[in-house]
């Protein structure tokens, strides 16, 4: 077995570790929080269903599909950060860094170096891919929030649709169809009290 | 919304019952059993991380990511088939073709033919793409078995190494060169106890 092969092998069962990290998402029938192995499959396989909304000017679809599923990687060491937890934020960026530095090394360098270049072309999100792939991965935590009452709107007293708008922004620019989808379920999720105004 | 876009609304929260299909393969720490969800990620990934080691006559790799995306959503009304469990192997191809006609058929006409047309293409294992799939298909539980000594080797009385050599079978044909480190750890396996000679 070569050095690389023996490293993938290696990389494959570290990142294994995706299965239990716990999300604060709920899965759609509430029966347990989501973790990221299942979010990242979840994500990909949206991203193709959704394809057909995607702007004209992504050149490579695939790597859309490709940032889904390595996107949450460094969660393995960082740990998941909740969207509306503002002081988690504050050093999300350092741990994610340092993470990924961690990881990605597991890999030869060329391979590494092109599986964090997908999570920093994510993480910048400036590409028209990443841009659509950002979109997703705030639109389906917004389904499965609806699908199960808003549990995760409900954890924090001070989340507002206000708020809820403001984290789905990506999604208007990124897959614009999507946004009528958007403002639907929020204005439905505060009539049913599932979210505050 | 149009009546497309709200089917795929649907769509994908039905395929959200992936997240609660278990598999009798346990994650690498031996903590749980993996679900379908998560497998299916995992699958997906290490179709990117091998990718150097697929035949030169894959034309189109992506459609292998999609493939493993796709591969198990039938098994949210078909149910998971233990790979040794010849009996639920009798009806699994009938099981499996009445579940795909009726998910698919949430989407639309033309996306849900693509969709099954994946689906039906991995089983049928033909084209060089579906040979690549259906090898790492094999390749990722034997893996987590080894990590997890041999777990599900050891729910049956009847799996021994041979049984296990001929599951393998499509990693020879379809990633020859993993085919080498499938005979390590079947051979290391034996070895260490955690499968039968």
């Amino acid at each position: 077995m070569t050095e690389k092969l023996e490293a993938q092998l290696k990389f494959l069962i570290e990142v294994d570790k995706m299965k239990g990290i716990l999300r604060q998402t709920l899965t759609a029938d509430g029966a347990k929080r989501e973790n990221d192995a299942e979010h990242s499959w979840h994500f990909a396989l949206a991203a193709i269903i959704f394809k057909e909304y995607a702007h004209s000017d992504i050149i490579d679809f695939d790597r859309v599909v490709r940032m889904a599923l390595v996107h949450d990687l460094v969660e393995v060491y960082a740990g998941d950060t909740f969207a509306y937890d503002k002081k988690g934020y504050e050093d999300k960026e350092k741990r994610e860094k340092e993470a990924a530095d961690k990881l990605f090394s597991i890999l030869d360098e060329e391979q590494g170096n092109e599986l964090k270049g997908l999570w920093v072309e994510f993480e910048q999100n400036a590409t028209p891919e990443a841009k659509y792939a950002n979109a997703l991965d705030r639109f389906m935590p917004l389904l499965l929030n609806f699908k199960t009452e808003g549990h995760t709107w409900k954890l924090r007293d001070d989340i507002t649709s206000a708020s809820v708008y403001e984290r789905m922004e990506p999604v208007k620019y990124g897959i614009p169809p999507l946004w009528e989808v958007v403002c639907g379920i929020i204005e439905e999720s505060v009539k049913r009290g599932y979210l505050k105004r």
